[in-house]
């Protein structure tokens, strides 16, 4: 399985003609390694040849259980690393580069003169993990079963004087009794007004009738990812919350029907925009339609405006159209979209009509 | 109190011939503007010019409350990021480069051509962060009497049948109660031979009599970390564990008692490591002695025999000293330090003596 990663990412590496590439995100090295190692501040690297001779630096104060399915060269705190690392690499040649490497070492690599020139060549690696293979698809459809089964519960947590920080406590226990590795991020959850700040939050304030509830949320399975949001109002709802919640339904709606491979994401971005923009809302969707998902909440790619990029079949992403009131309310509804050979499934089954609860 | 900080910086960047720098790390950015920004994968960066038109440049999806004390330059998702800052910078001078800025911008800024040349200049700004303000003492102070206060607690955790898992979810409650902001890291805990083991992390491995018990926890509190070790006994201890912890433990304050301003780093690190060597088990103290600390647990900065920097009054790093059997049992002893005009004072004041948990 790994192999054939690795040999996804070379095959992207000759399109963009590269014979080497340096690798230091550590979900991408989980991605073609099966190893998480989490170096904080020290130097991780995988290094990739079109030759075969791969190797995998790693400090000594890292535990690698097994094989990684190519050469460990260990170093310690007090060892040059990007020099050892240097020694391996071909000069002569254009390197290519992790778009996350740390600029330490990368300007080090450049005194080094580690490659003949030096390249962001992430989308190799990007490239190949966007289209989940067979063992990806079944962790991100069970991650995202578990937060439904989740989102069924949280509603529960929804009741008179509670604060968002007493839910988002609520929502972390529910997690973890669900057997998942914890959040996949936040959790997060907003009352009313909070809804439409762009990442709020929970803070102390207290729910009140008539609130929206939003909640955006996500679980970790097996080292993928869960993403979700849902909003319901409590108690009651005001006619503008119910007219923005279904506008924001019909785009959640309208876009997944859409989705098939061969279209463009902005393309997608543009079917939930235009019903958002059409009902007179346009300026208060702030945000993108949505992202690639997977090993990270936010794998690299997204579905906006300005993303021309086509969409493939075993792609996954989140589809979250939202209309933000400042000072009112905000809507937003997310699914897990996964692309199949002539359309798209949502991971997701939690119910999107309008609920209110008492 | 910023500005104070900023001129630091300024002065530090004069020392190093740079008259204009990049900062992305949030933490750094916070220390300069007093303004958390967790951008993700997206760019965030503050422009320094000696000439004082500093920018924070800030993607509008971003909440910055109040002033930053500086002009703040908004961007969308869909807007050139690198070349907003590029519009800003000065093409014809050297740029200084955060250390962690990733390579992404790093790459797209040289092609901008956005200075004549690039240097990692993080030094500038850790070299600031490395000498505590009147502020930061405080904050410091304050966060590792909570830890001290949250270790004496732990103890009660030690009980017949308990696992780790167990142990750390107890440790996480308690650092609530006692009004941290949580964890600054893991928290840590190991039992028996699982304590030799780097960067172990808490498994359900079931405690036993005669294990040692390693705590490396810290909390952290008004975004200053803490961060502490001790190691207990399990209702009984072996003789090679009262030699291997008497050995720690002396380490751990002949360093303590040789810390002054003007001596290096690494004379430090000496100090410990030749009387664990002396011991006979140099081979197994298999780390650098400490790391620097602030608002984050690992602030640039170590106490290790490779570091000939100078210690300075305010400086604060840890002091751990360990040694490790493998299969066996691992001891550490750790304080954080505070560098005073004519020596150290320690912020932790829990007992190292060896105590015995029935």
């Amino acid at each position: 399985m790994y192999q054939e990663r690795i040999d996804r990412v070379l095959k992207n590496m000759e399109e963009m003609g590269l014979e080497q590439m340096i690798v230091t995100d550590p979900p991408s090295i989980f991605y073609l390694t099966g190893k998480w190692i989490l170096p904080n501040e020290r130097l991780l690297a995988l290094y990739l040849n079109k030759n075969g001779n791969h190797k995998l630096f790693v400090n000594r104060l890292f535990t690698v259980d097994g094989d990684a399915g190519m050469e460990k060269v260990w170093f310690s705190d007090t060892d040059p690393g990007c020099q050892i690392i240097a020694g391996y690499t071909d000069h002569d040649n254009p390197l290519g580069i992790d778009k996350k490497m740390a600029a330490r070492f990368l300007l080090e690599l450049m005194e080094l003169g580690a490659g003949s020139s030096f390249k962001n060549a992430s989308e190799c690696v990007d490239g190949a993990r966007r289209i989940k293979d067979e063992d990806e698809k079944e962790k991100m459809i069970l991650a995202s079963k578990l937060n439904d089964a989740a989102m069924l519960q949280f509603r529960g947590l929804i009741k008179e004087g509670v604060t968002e920080l007493e839910v988002a406590a609520g929502m972390n226990a529910i997690y973890k009794e669900l057997g998942t590795e914890g959040p996949s991020f936040g959790p997060l959850v907003s009352f009313g007004a909070n809804a439409a700040i762009g990442h709020h939050k929970p803070d102390s304030t207290v729910l009140k009738e008539g609130d929206c509830v939003l909640f955006d949320v996500g679980c970790k399975k097996n080292s993928y990812c869960s993403d979700m949001t849902r909003t319901f109002f409590y108690k009651s709802v005001s006619e503008k919350g119910r007219e923005v919640y279904e506008i924001v339904k019909k785009a959640n709606l309208a876009a997944q029907a859409a989705m098939k491979p061969g279209m463009r994401f902005c393309d997608i971005d543009k079917v939930a925009r235009n019903i958002i923009t059409e009902a007179g809302y346009g300026p208060y969707f702030t945000h993108r339609l949505g992202h690639c998902i997977g090993i990270e909440v936010h794998d690299a790619g997204d579905v906006s405006a300005v993303n021309q990029d086509i969409v493939k079949e075993g792609m996954i992403f989140s589809c979250e159209p939202g209309i933000y009131l400042p000072g009112e309310l905000g809507v937003r509804i997310e699914d897990l979209m996964l692309i199949t050979a002539d359309g798209a499934v949502s991971l997701n089954s939690d119910s999107k009509e309008l609920e209110i609860i008492q």
